[in-house]
C-alpha cells in the first residue's frame, strides 16, 4: 500500500503491530463477518422451517459470502447515510433471490454486535498465542539461568542473592495470571446472538407466531453457527459494555506484566549484567558507537502504559449507557478495541522479541555480587563467631558498626567494600580476613531454594500449560523494526 | 467514639460505609491477623519438628492471640521504628517462653502480606454477600413487574417497549457478571505464604538442614492453617502486585454496574415513572416540599466513579515494581486497598436499600406509553393496511409523512400526539381512527418476549444462584442515613 | 486517496477530524519543519560570524526548503535506521555546498523537539478557532432565547424556572475556561532551542571557542527565527514532558466542556424542548422515521470522553522520565499528542455544527413549565395568602399537604398537576383556583434576574472576547458527516 | 486525640499530612467559615440598606462567629436531616435578634460553595509556601553543586556528562511550572458569591424590588468581604465543577514533578552518588544494617501517583454535571478535593526534607565517570588524531571497533573500561595511553555549559521568584516519621 504523507498515520499501523492483527479490524474482515451472520440467520429460520426462506436462497448467499460490491455499498451507503441498509442492498444485488429474505427480522446490531464479538475472539486467540510464546521463551531462559546466583534486590538496594532464573520465574507467573485471564474470558465469551431492537425479539416472536420456544432456538442456533457456545441470556439493543471492560481488563493485564518486565530490564542494563538483544545491523548512536540502549524495553513501556490506562474508558462507557442503549458507546468503542488488541499485539511482539535472545552477562553479575557480598555474608559470620564461643551481643553490634563503616567508605571514598579486612584486622573477631573471604566462597548457598524453586516452578506449573498448548504459538512471527 | 471537629474525617468513614468492613481495615484486625500468622508458623515448625519450637511455646502464643498490649508495642515502635519488630516484642511481653522463636526465619512481609490477603479475602466475602442481596432484590422487583409494559429506549428516544421487569433483568446479569469476577477471584485466592527475605527461603532451608521438601512442606502448611488452598508459588519480598489489579477489577466491576443503575434511575424519576424509595422521616427540599430527589441514586454514582478510577493506581504501581520489591507500593496500597473495598461497600449498600423499596408509577408509565404509542404502532399499521389490500410502498410513505408531521406538531406546537386522527382523517387509509385506536389495545404484544424473557432469566438463572447461596445473604443491614 | 478495507483505519482520520488537524500531523509538514529548524541553525551561525557557514549555503537550503526527497531519505532510513541522519543525508544530496554543516553540532532532538513544538502551536492555533467559532454560535443563541423561560433542573427534578439563554451562559463560561487555559498555554509555550545531547551545549560552546555570550545568543536567535518569544531556560535531551501534560489538559478541558453540554442537549431531546439540527437529508433511523436521535450530541461524549482521559498517559510519562531522558516517552508521544489534538478538533467540529442551527420548541417547553409551574408558585402563593392575612405557619404547611398530594396524583394516577384546584377548593386558603391560576401568569418573573443576567454575560464578558479575536474564526469549516 | 483502633483510620491523616492541612479540612473550619458567609450577606444587606437587618443584627452574629455550638446542630441535623438548616439554627439560638435574617435570601449552597472556596484559597497558599520550601532547597543545593561533573545518562546509558547542579535545575525548572500554575489559579480564583438556588439571584431580586443594580452589588460586595476579587459571573447552583479540574490538575502537576525527582533520586542510591537523607535516630533493616533505603524517595512515588490519577475523577464529574446541578458531584468532591490537597501537602513535605539535607557522594561519582570516560572522550581524541594529520575516516572506524570492543569485555568479562589502553597500544593511533589519559585530565570541559547554566538560572531566574516571596516560606516545619 501507497503511503500518504500528507495525513496523520496511526502510529499502532504504520510502526508497531503486525498485519495479521491489523486485518482483523479492517473494513473486509467487517464486512464479510455481517455476510456470515446473515447466512447463519437465513440457514437458521430455513432450518427450522421458516416458509419464507428457502434453502435456494442460503445457498446464493453462501456463494457471495466473500465476494463484497464495495463499490454498490459505498455508493449506497452515501445515498441513504445508513452502513448496515447499504450492505444488505449490495449483498441484495448479488443475491437476487434472497434480496427479500436478507436481515429478516433482525435489527442492525445483530451484523454489528456479533461481527464485533467475532472480531474479539479472533483476535484474542492471536494474542494467547503470542503469550504463549512469550512464556515459553521465559521458561527457556529461566531454565538455563536458574543456578546462576545474582544480586537480588529491595528499594533497588542491594539484599540478598537470588537467581536469573529465578527471577524470571516472577515474570512467567505474572504472564500466567494473564492467561487465565484470557481463559477466563474466552470461556464467557457469549454471542450477542438474534435480539431485535430493543432485545425483545419481537420481530421474531411475530416471525414464529408467537411460538417462544422457537425464537428461543433461533437465538440458540445461530449463536452455534458463528461459533459460540451461547449467547447473552438478555440484551438491551447491544451486547452489555460491561462485557467490553472485561476485554481491556484483560489485555490491560499483559501491560503491566510486560511494563515490569521492562522496567527491570532497563534497569539491569545500566547494570550491565543483562539486556535486550542488539541486532548485527542495528546501529547505535552514531556519536557514541558503544551505547547499547534499550530500545525496545524503552518501547514497550511507552506502549504498555497507554493500554494500561484504556480500561478507565470502557468503564465510563459501560457505566453511562442509559437503558436500552446510547450511542455515545460507538466512536470511543471504535477506536479503542482495536486500539487495545492492537497495543497488546505491539507489546507482545516485543516481549517475545526481547526474550528470543536476552543476553547475560555472568562476569559482571559476579562482579556487583562481590562488591556487595561481604555485607550480605554477616549473618553467617555473626553464626560463625558464636560457633566459635563469642558472644551473639557483642558481635552484632561489633559487625554493625563494620558494616556501616564500610559503606560509608565505598560511597564518601568510592572505594571497594572493605568490610572483610575490617572485621580480619579487628583483634575481637575469632578470624582473619583469608578466612572470612574463605566462608564466602560458597556463596551460592546464599540464594537458599532460587535454583529449587526455578526448576520447580518450569516442570510442575509451567511444563504442563505449555504442553497444554504445544503446536499453538511455535510459529509465531517475531521480526522487527527498530 | 468522640468525633474529632479540628480535623479532616475520611468520609467513606463518617458518612458511607458499614461498621464491618470498617473493622477489617483498623489496626485491631490487622495485628490480631498477624499473631495469627506467628502462631500458624511456629505451630507448623512444631509439628515438623522442629526442636527449638514446642508444643508449650505455641499453646502461650495461642493464649494471647487475641489480646494485643498495644501500649507495649507502640511504645518499643517509637524507639525502633519498625511495626512488625515491635510486635514480635510486644507478643514476646506476653508469651515469654515463646518469645526466642516468635517469628522465627520470617520476615516482616511474612505477617504483612498474609494479613493483607486475609482481609482481603474475608472484605470480598462481605462483598459477595451484599452483591447476592441486591441481586435478590432485583430479582423480585423483576418478578413483579415482569409484564408490565414500558418505553424501551435507544438513543434517549422511545424506541420499542420493553418490560420494567425485562429492563431489570439487564442490570441483574450486570451483577451476575461481577459475582462471576468475585468467585473467580475467590478461587485463585493465594497465601503468600513463608518465602523469606526475597523469596528464596533461605533462611527456612537453614533451619531444616538443607531439607527443600520440608521447606516445601511449610510453605504448604502455614498457607492452608491461614485457611487458604494454596501459596504462590514464588514470589519476590511481597506477593505479586498484580494481583491487587485483579482485586481492584473486581471490585470496580461493581462500581459500574452500579451506575449504569442509579442513571437509569434518575432518568427514570425525571419521567416520575420510578424512583427510589422516600422515608417517611425524610424531609425534601425545605422549600420545595414536593421534590423527590434520587438523591441515592446520584450518591451512587458519585462513589461509584471513584470506584470506578481506581485500578489505574493498581495497575501503576504493579508495572513499576523494580525487582524483588520496592516501597513505592507502601503508601499508595494503604490507601487504596481500604479505599476500593470501602466504596465498594458504600455502593452495594445504596444498591440494596434502594432495590428494596424501589417505587414504580404504573399509570404515569402508561402515560408515556400511550403518548409513543401511536408511533410505536406503525409498522403494526402498516401490515395491516397491506392485509387490506393497499400498497406496501404507498402506505410507507404515507405513514411516513405523517409520523413525521406528527411528531412535529408534538414538538413544535406542544400538543398531543395525533398520529392516529391524522391516519384516519386521511382518505387513502382504509381504517377510521377509531379502528386504529382499536389495533393499539393490544400494546402488550408489541413488548415481544420480554415478560417471557424475564421469567426465564429468573428461573433459569438467577434462581440457581440464589440458591446455591441462600443463608449467605439474607440478613444484611441496610440502614441507611441519608 | 485510496481506502484500504485490509487492515485497520484509525476512525480519528477517517471519520472525524478536520483534514487541516491532520495535515499538521502527517510526515511532509515534520519533514519541512525539521529543514525550517535547520535551515534558522545554519543561519544563525552564519549570522553570528561562523566562518564555515556560508550566506551561500544558507541559500541553497532554502531553496530546498520544501521539495523533500522522500525517496532519498527512505532509502538512506533503511539503511542507517536513523531517520534524522536519513533526512540529513537527503537534504545534502540536494544542498551539496551546506551538505557539511547541516545539523552541526546538533542533536536528533534538535529538529525533533522544536518540530513538535511548533506542530502544537500550530494545531493549538487551529483550536482556538474552533472554540472562539463554538463561542459565537452559543452567544448568538443565548442572545436570541435570553427571555425564553424553562425548567431548571436540580438532581433533575424541577427546581426554579431559568431561561434557555441564561442556562446557554454556563456552556459559554465552560469554554471561556478553555479560551483562558489556551492563550496561558500560549504564553507559556517555548522552543526547546539549541541545546546539545544532554542540554549542556557542550558542542555548541566548542564551536564557538567557549564564548558562553554566543551560545546563549544561539539559542534565542535560533528561537525567533522559529517563531518563539523564547526557549527554555534549561533541558535535559529534549524539552520537559512536563510540558506535554499542559497540552493535554488544556485540550481535555475542551472535552469536559462539550461533554457536559451535549449531555444536556441529550436529555432536552428526550423532553422534546430542544436538539440538534436535523438535515433535510438526514434519514432517521429507517423503521422509525419520527425519531430524531441526537446522534451528534452523543458521538460528541465518547469522543470527549477518551480526550478526557487522556492526561493520565502523560502524567505517567512526564513523571517516569528518567535523567536526562529515557525513551519510553516516545511511543506514547507519538500516538498521544496527535489523539489529543485530533479529538478537540473532532469534538469542536461537533460542538460548532451542533450550536450553528440548534432547534428550540418554545410551545413544548411552555408544555413542561405548566406542568411544574403551580410548585414553582407555592412560594409566591404563601406570601399572597399571608398579605391577605393568613398565618404563615398554617398556610405554609396546607401548602405542603396538597403540594405532596397533588405530586403523588401526577405520578400515581398518571393526570395532570391539580395543586391549584385543589388549593382553590380548599375553603381556607383565600383564593379561588381561578385566581391562584392568575398568579402565574407572570411567571417570567419566576426567573428572576436570568434574562438580565444572559445580557450582561454576553455584552460584558463575551462580546469583548470575540471583538479581540474578530477575523480569527469566522470561516471554519463545519461540513460533518454524520 | 484518642486513636481508634477499631476501625479505619485514613492514612493520609494518620501518616503522611501536616495537621495546618489537615484543619483546613474539618468540620470545624467549615462550620467557622459558614458563618462568615452569613455574616458578609447580613453585613452587605444591611449596608444597602436592607431595613429588614439591623446593625444589632449583625453585631451579634459577629459575637458568636467562632464559639459554634456543635451540640445544638448535630441535634438538629438529626431530627431534620438537612446540615445548613441545622447551622442556621443553632446559630439562631445564638443569636436571638438576627435569629430571622440568617440565611435571607440564600441557597444552602451559599455558604457551601463559597466555604469550599475559602478553603481551597487557603490550602493553595499552604501548598505555595511548602512549593516555594523546596524550590529554594533546591536551589541551594544546585548552587552548591553547580560545577560538580556526573555522568548525563540518556536511556538510562552513560551518554555526556552534566553538573549535579545542571540536573537540579531541571527539577526545579519543574516545580517553577507548577508555581506558574498555582499562581495561574489564584490569579482566576473567584467566589461563587450571591446567586439564588439555579442561579437567577430571583429571591435577591424580590428583596430589593426589582433593582438588578443592587442585586449585582450585593453579589459583589459579599465576594469582596469572602476575600475574593469577584465571583463568578454566571453559575447554576453550584460554582462550575469545572473549576476543580484546575484546581486537581494544579495540585497532580506538583505530583509529577516529585514523581520524577524521586525516581532518579532512587536511582541514584542505588549508584551509591547521592542520597536522601539518613536521620541518625533512623535504623535501617535490623539484619541489613548498612541498607540505606530510599524510603522517602519510594514514599514519594506511591502518594504521588496517587495525586497524578486524581484529575480523571473532576473531570468525569464536571463533564457530568447536568443543567443547574445533579448531586453526583457531593460525596467524591467531598472525598477527593480534601484527598488532592492532603496528598500534594505530603508529597511537598517529602520534597523538602529531602532536599533539605539530600546527599552527595563526590568520589562515588567520579568513580562511574572515571569508569564511562575514556568512551566519552572518543570525539575529543578523534578531534586529536585528525589534528596529528590522520584521516578522519580511518581512525572514526577504529575507534568505534575499540570502543565496542572495550564494551564487550566490560560486559562479558566484568572488567574495567581499557579502552584507552587498547587504542594506545594500537599503533595506528598517534598517541600513547598515558597521553590519551592525560587527554581526559580536562573532563570538566566535557560538561560544555552546565555550570554556567546553573548559576545563570538560579540568578536570571529562581533568585527573583525567591525574593518576590521571601518571608513566604522559610518557616515551613519540615519534621517528618518515616
Amino acid at each position: 500500500m501507497e503511503r500518504n504523507r500528507d495525513i496523520y498515520q496511526e502510529p499502532l499501523v504504520s510502526r508497531y503491530t503486525s498485519r495479521e492483527m491489523q486485518r482483523l479490524f479492517s473494513e473486509r474482515y467487517k464486512f464479510t463477518h455481517w455476510r456470515q451472520c446473515w447466512i447463519a440467520l437465513a440457514e437458521a429460520q430455513h432450518e427450522m422451517g421458516l416458509t419464507a426462506v428457502s434453502a435456494e436462497m442460503v445457498a446464493q448467499m453462501k456463494a457471495h459470502a466473500d465476494d463484497i460490491n464495495f463499490e454498490v455499498a459505498e455508493t449506497k451507503e452515501k445515498e441513504i447515510r445508513h452502513d448496515v441498509m447499504a450492505h444488505v442492498f449490495a449483498y441484495g444485488q448479488q443475491c437476487p433471490l434472497a434480496e427479500p429474505i436478507i436481515h429478516l427480522g433482525a435489527t442492525s446490531q445483530f451484523v454489528v454486535c456479533n461481527t464485533d464479538l467475532m472480531v474479539q475472539r479472533e483476535a484474542m486467540q492471536l494474542i494467547r498465542a503470542a503469550l504463549l510464546r512469550a512464556i515459553a521463551n521465559l521458561a527457556a531462559f529461566a531454565r538455563k539461568y536458574a543456578g546462576l546466583p545474582t544480586l537480588g534486590y529491595t528499594h533497588y538496594q542491594a539484599a540478598q542473592p537470588v537467581t536469573v532464573g529465578k527471577r524470571t520465574t516472577l515474570y512467567i507467573q505474572d504472564l500466567l495470571m494473564d492467561l487465565d485471564a484470557i481463559e477466563h474470558w474466552q470461556h464467557q465469551l457469549k454471542a450477542r446472538g438474534v435480539k431485535g431492537t430493543v432485545g425483545t425479539q419481537a420481530t421474531f416472536l411475530e416471525l414464529f407466531a408467537g411460538d417462544h420456544e422457537k425464537v428461543r432456538e433461533l437465538d440458540r442456533r445461530v449463536a452455534v453457527k458463528l461459533g459460540f457456545e451461547q449467547s447473552f441470556a438478555v440484551t438491551g439493543q447491544t451486547y452489555p459494555r460491561k462485557w467490553d471492560m472485561k476485554t481491556a481488563e484483560t489485555l490491560a493485564g499483559i501491560g503491566v506484566s510486560a511494563h515490569k518486565f521492562a522496567v527491570d530490564l532497563r534497569l539491569l542494563a545500566n547494570l550491565k549484567v543483562q539486556e535486550e538483544p542488539f541486532e548485527s545491523k542495528q546501529v547505535g548512536s552514531s556519536a557514541m558507537a558503544y551505547k547499547r540502549n534499550p530500545m525496545r524495553a524503552e518501547r514497550t513501556c511507552g506502549l504498555a502504559r497507554k493500554l494500561m490506562n484504556l480500561p478507565v474508558n470502557f468503564a465510563a462507557t459501560a457505566g453511562s449507557q442509559w437503558f436500552e442503549r446510547t450511542l455515545d458507546d460507538s466512536a470511543i468503542r471504535r477506536m479503542d478495541i482495536a486500539q487495545a488488541f492492537l497495543l497488546a499485539d505491539a507489546v507482545l511482539r516485543l516481549y517475545i522479541n526481547i526474550s528470543d535472545h536476552m543476553v547475560v552477562y555472568p562476569k559482571q553479575i559476579e562482579r556487583h555480587l562481590q562488591e556487595e557480598l561481604p555485607f550480605m555474608a554477616t549473618e553467617k559470620i555473626l553464626m560463625a563467631c558464636v560457633a566459635r564461643g563469642e558472644s551473639r551481643q557483642t558481635m552484632h553490634e561489633l559487625i554493625r558498626e563494620h558494616s556501616v563503616a564500610a559503606a560509608r567508605e565505598v560511597k564518601q571514598n568510592g572505594r571497594d567494600n572493605d568490610l572483610l579486612q575490617r572485621l580480619g584486622e579487628d583483634e575481637r573477631v575469632p578470624f582473619t580476613t583469608a578466612e572470612l573471604k574463605k566462608l564466602l566462597t560458597d556463596y551460592i548457598s546464599f540464594t537458599g531454594r532460587a535454583e529449587a524453586q526455578t526448576h520447580e516452578f518450569l516442570d510442575e506449573i509451567v511444563a504442563p500449560v505449555l504442553q497444554t498448548h504445544a503446536g499453538e504459538f511455535e510459529h509465531r512471527d517475531v521480526t522487527l523494526e527498530v
